[in-house]
């Protein structure tokens, strides 16, 4: 993801430096663009708060963009938050179950360790941008677009990704290969999905509830999708009025049940299990087992398509149904970036959102929501970025 | 398995001392039946022929029985040629896939290192019976059984294993638990199946191959079976007659699933792969997920079914069809012997062929399968240790 992101900011001028940290230094010395001085490697241990802050200190940065998996979230979010800086980051802190009612109510929210720091952002006069990937993200910026120039009166805001990405191997045929992190998607897939309703607030259902078949643009068409855990869920409602929000995953029925088949051996896990004489996390050798998504590229066809579908009641009094949707081709992805279609969607709105915080278009502060900002300067800009956005009325 | 034959054993006369060995000495003791002193305990490494003799000269043994996973078949089987003893097995030393046509040609036979070492077994006078738990075992002597009363000519004889055993978790609910060790079930089941034919020999399958469903007897009732690789394809045409030889294994439709998948995201592999700072197999994390089987038998119920079903002429020149089977009950095992039944089932067949090496009534010198032997002694002393078989007539 921090090789994606500097690919595409280095066609930017809209900023004097960047540091591309990672656990292997010779890692973030290989996500480097080539020939721009404005690039530099460094190490760092994401987990450790105090090394992030030395690093922040050593290269007087102004803004920490989090582009690790989400176990990482809070450490990096402190570290900002200690140092003073402006943070950003494409997954908010991970939930937990309620301890007695997993699949009706809440435990703890995604996010919920990081609005809990708001007051402390906000008198610092300083702006932590959670959840600017591409969903949550995008798909929140379009959430705003909808209230503010579509729609007078929502009834449901629910995101809808689907793709037909394929991966072939050596042989040619299409191999199981997930094409974003399979330990964040199991994370998102197998927690209780969260869905808010107006007047009920925010509840939990069972893994992969209420499935329905979306019709994805492009030529994706129509695929399986079901409740899934996902910021949106828990950031629209904060800024955007709906009756209803959800988030829908086209996880597709063969996924759905690589997902429960891990769910049903424990292979989900995180805890360490005792293996001859060493321990190891089930999930961890589920992903040391599958390739790395972002290696997959050049053997993947197909597009992505990331979207927010939106009812209720148009500016005109009349009833509307829109999906506000971003399609990425992987062979336009890889022939100008080099980066696979979901990690250059992913990548892509958060260097939009640092050139929007740059240039003073968008600014704010405390704990906030790609919502709680101006839609139309972000869509524009990412069109700009040669990624334009689309809009099929119902 | 250990612990399951020592509690057999410990009920019957016919042998002086009985050496319970494993790599954990604890395990090995807790194995031991109470206020027997004909059983002790012994720590070894399996892997390490040289210890295996060592111990087997440390207490003057005239018989090893291998009732370990069958990666330790060869140094087991090594250290008992070398120190001039006998030798018995329940699974057979394993197999690897043709280089280039593994779903059509045979590469490496089960057993195939064993039976090159036959010469010298003969030589020594020695006996290794191989194969000699439930299945490879008594599957093999129900095949000899058919071909010696039952039968004048055979057309097919094809194993059938299936079974209703259900586990329960803490909540009462079924949870997914195989009753046998998931390690030799993946290398069973995704190996290529092995298929006999007269005039073709050997010959392999892809895996899950030629699917039915069987209809078990007692309770047990119609399951989904499909080819399997097992040892009795490869021992019983060595001294049975039969136009086709053939294993299914009743894994039912959501196992077949789980194996799949299991394939499919690489979790199968015995391969080490890089996790973290370590390194593990997957297959190994996949085994210490689940619950340990031989601790499962008092949240089991259900019974399992062994068996070789016949068809060809009768001895009366009519067409013929049987089902030789034996069941075993959950409930029964538990409350007999603290064994679940499919551990008892397995371990109850090599005490019995002990039994009748030491009585003289089977002898023999080279390595040999079950079905070499006479069966009627064998099942009659079965029914006497009181676990009866059954034939149905089609």
């Amino acid at each position: 993801m921090g090789s994606a992101v500097a690919a595409i900011a280095a066609r930017r001028e809209f900023f004097e430096a960047m540091v591309v940290a990672d656990y292997d230094p010779a890692r973030a010395a290989r996500a480097l663009p080539a020939a721009d001085p404005r690039f530099a490697a460094a190490a760092v241990d994401a987990s450790d708060q105090a090394a992030i802050e030395a690093l922040i200190a050593e290269h007087r940065i102004t803004h920490v963009l989090n582009a690790v998996d989400p176990r990482f979230v809070l450490p990096i979010f402190a570290a900002a938050q200690s140092a003073g800086v402006d943070y950003l980051d494409m997954a908010m802190s991970l939930s937990a179950p309620h301890p007695t009612e997993p699949y009706r109510q809440v435990g703890t929210a995604l996010g919920e360790a990081q609005f809990a720091a708001e007051p402390a952002w906000k008198d610092a006069g300083r702006l932590a941008l959670v959840g600017m990937g591409v969903e949550p993200g995008l798909s929140d910026v379009f959430a705003r677009y909808a209230a503010d120039h579509l729609f007078s009166e929502i009834d449901e805001i629910g995101i809808r990704d689907g793709a037909n990405l394929v991966v072939t191997g050596d042989d040619g045929e299409p191999i199981f290969a997930p094409s974003f992190s399979i330990w964040t998607t199991i994370e998102e897939c197998l927690n209780p999905p969260v869905v808010y309703e107006a007047g009920r607030g925010w509840f939990t259902t069972e893994p992969f509830s209420e499935p329905e078949i979306f019709d994805f643009p492009a030529d994706i068409g129509p695929v399986e999708c079901v409740n899934v855990e996902h910021e949106e869920v828990l950031l629209i409602p904060r800024w955007v009025g709906a009756k209803r929000v959800t988030f829908k995953y086209g996880l597709g029925a063969e996924f759905i049940g690589v997902l429960k088949t891990l769910h049903q051996l424990g292979l989900d896990r995180t805890t360490p299990v005792r293996v001859g004489g060493v321990e190891v996390s089930p999930r961890d050798v589920v992903a040391a087992c599958l390739p790395d998504p972002a290696t997959l590229g050049d053997r993947m066809s197909g597009k992505t398509c990331a979207g927010t579908w939106v009812t209720g009641t148009g500016v005109d009094g009349r009833p509307r149904e829109v999906y506000l949707h971003h399609v990425v081709d992987n062979a336009w992805t890889m022939a100008e970036y080099g980066a696979q279609a979901v990690v250059w969607q992913t990548a892509v709105n958060p260097v939009v959102a640092l050139e929007l915080l740059a240039s003073g278009v968008w600014s704010g502060t405390g704990v906030l929501g790609p919502e709680a900002f101006d839609a139309v300067p972000f869509l524009d800009l990412l069109t700009a970025y040669g990624s334009p956005w689309g809009i099929r009325e119902a």
